[in-house]
């Protein structure tokens, strides 16, 4: 019965075979704005990089890169709009910002465009069943991350959890980054606070809520983070009463060892509070091709100034997964032709996305069955607090919900001090 | 240097004249769904009356409407954009609701196609300098019926108001009603509490916080304004120390002498406290053309069976806008054909839609500077408070900004008790 399908699909559209060569639109969804990690001047340069290697793999295919600025929702969708009338594109990238992303997804997925982000992290993207359909997450969402939270929390039999959140109102990263540890945890209690970065640390409010939980879940500036350390160890409440994380996802290079300190006279303080500080990372990987890869791309934007990190070897997550999102739609374009469909069904084209694994720019990317990519994290902790230096502790992979643990892990760390004892009905 | 303009323009332009006939393609957004007071059923018979009447005074036009379900912020969106990559239309009547009419207005604008709408009240609307420049408001925004309160506050020198909203999280009509008189009363002491359909009545929050204040405004159901009232009356609050009003837009039949009365136990305390309470509705206007135009349209609504009221004998304020935007439209385009600009050119002829007093079906239509329709607007009381009936104390006018005190009108009701002892500084 599918053979016939096919069949008759194939005589239908006669035109459609891999020898001729196909056309390819990509409208890419990029801020030219170099404030952001994903600026058309960093993505940019791995799109082309993908387009490039592409070429021996899929020679009849061309793709020709369309770098539209989306610095507001009204820009991107008037934007796609515009352009649409003319001539549909074959493929979008981007956009990553949450609202941006909602706006122009839900008109792709009604135009039957398939859309590959590297962001649109935020927990309401999963909805792909109705407005956002065509939607294709090549990085790991805030729903894979708040995924390492609930396995820690069933491993070390913890049971409440009080999110601190900063949110700025405007790209509210933060804000989308623990709504997602809210929602996979309905079997805790867990309690949330939300802050401004304008406003003074409302550190009494804190304080007493830290004392009513077991883990505090931190999503902020690192400086607000280190205020709020420093308040926690003032009251001895980073004793090992308590398990402290914060949750740095994009700026890998911006925390680790130095974060504690800044030269002042709280450096020594704020060392020891650390100590009791956890943090949850994507897990890098450094297979060779990809020091390659992030060699050339770093040349590109270097040639622009745009040095993120001057210690760091590797791109940000962004860069690399829109990298492996040209990879990805290639491949399932491939493959939905060869089962006699056109680049324009966009919904087939989609569905050869997801539920399947494959060899990214940087290790193996495997996408779930809903067309998100899993994701793999690990964890930081100081493993030297004389140093106040930070090791990996264990690694987190999405895919088979596993915990890798390191040498250097201490299962100490995540007991509760004194908790057990209160709780003799607990599994020890 | 004007008339050169306009005559190099009828030049360029030589089709332009006002002999040619021209097809004008409007685009309705409103509602199947007969629960809404602007459904497709109530109001389109009031375009089809104006279109019909405007071929007398426009012969050369020729309107075809094209009716669009607005149910949700896709459909409208991607029906607009549907529609417009085949061929834009030149005008957009709706939608009425916010978060529909917020997408929709921003793509128009983008496009230059002028919006007229009855609805799109709430604040954010008056910015025309950019996402909605070609928006022109037909019914007095939620702004018009807040400077009703900003005069009165100002006429009998009350100081302090706290607004009760009854938030549904959907329409929200009311939030978007009593956030326009938050944004008029920056002078005043304003306090706002929220409340969901669902909840039990927080009488206790609402009692204090109404003790704390002068003036009390309400946007609720009818049956909540009614529990508040009679909560306040057990407190007697109602003894004049504090001023009550609720605002009742659209439901123009369902307020009134009736509107305390269930039958039930507490109807007479419901009487006695709604003598305290005064009802910020829209000012009915009868003139003859109106009866007919009224009558015309009662004729096509009973037949699909929708009796919105047995009593009432005027349509609702979304009918007769709806009918005058076609008046307004005709005129602006008519006006800015004259000056050699074609149907395309939304910003000429929106620009003719402002800042100009024209006749609607009800009356006087007065749109000012910034596209927005002038208000006028009732203040009812109960002036018997043995029968519990209602009548309009003073009618306000938008144009100039005045009171119109009605001979059932008393000063008295709007002192409040109590207060200029305490505060002999103030006017008597």
């Amino acid at each position: 019965m599918l053979s016939l399908t096919v069949l008759l699909l194939m005589t239908l559209n006669p035109v459609l075979t891999n020898n001729l060569t196909q056309e390819i639109d990509v409208l890419v969804f990029l801020p030219k704005n170099n404030s952001f990690l994903f600026s058309q001047a960093r993505v940019a340069p791995a799109i082309r990089y993908a387009q490039h290697a592409l070429t021996a793999q899929f020679p009849n295919f061309h793709f020709s890169l369309q770098l539209q600025d989306s610095d507001s929702v009204n820009q991107a969708v008037f934007a796609l709009a515009d352009r649409s009338c003319e001539r549909k594109p074959d493929l979008i990238l981007g956009p990553v910002r949450e609202y941006e992303a909602a706006a122009v997804v839900r008109l792709a997925s009604h135009w039957n465009i398939p859309v590959v982000s590297a962001g649109a992290l935020a927990v309401a993207f999963r909805n792909k069943d109705s407005e956002y359909s065509h939607l294709t997450r090549i990085a790991p969402s805030y729903m894979k991350m708040a995924e390492v939270f609930s396995a820690m929390f069933e491993r070390f039999s913890w049971r409440s959890a009080l999110l601190l959140i900063e949110d700025d109102m405007k790209e509210r990263d933060c804000y989308f980054t623990l709504e997602a540890v809210y929602h996979v945890m309905d079997d805790y209690t867990v309690k949330s606070l939300t802050f401004s970065e304008e406003e003074p640390l409302r550190s009494d409010e804190i304080l007493q809520n830290i004392r009513d939980t077991e883990v505090v879940i931190m999503c902020a500036g690192a400086d607000r983070i280190r205020e709020i350390m420093l308040a926690a160890h003032k009251q001895q409440l980073t004793n090992g009463s308590y398990i402290f994380f914060n949750v740095d996802l994009f700026n890998a290079s911006s925390y680790g060892n130095g974060s504690w300190k800044r030269g002042d006279e709280h450096d020594d303080d704020a060392r020891q509070a650390y100590a009791s500080l956890n943090t949850v990372t994507l897990l890098r990987t450094v297979k060779p091709e990809y020091r390659n890869f992030s060699i050339e791309i770093k040349k590109s934007t270097d040639r622009l100034g745009l040095r993120d990190c001057s210690d760091c070897g590797n791109v940000n997550m962004f860069v690399e997964g829109f990298h492996d999102a040209m990879l990805l739609y290639a491949v399932a374009l491939h493959e939905a032709m060869k089962n006699g469909y056109s680049k324009k069904n966009g919904t087939e084209i989609t569905s050869h996305m997801w539920n399947i694994t494959f060899e990214g720019i940087a290790g193996q990317v495997s996408m779930d069955i809903n067309g998100d990519r899993n994701g793999d994290f690990s964890l930081m902790a100081m493993t030297n607090v004389e140093a106040g230096s930070y090791e990996v502790v264990a690694n987190y992979f999405g895919v088979n919900k596993t915990f890798q643990l390191m040498s250097a892990f201490d299962s100490k760390r995540f007991m509760i001090k004194g908790r057990h004892e209160a709780n003799p009905e607990l599994p020890q």
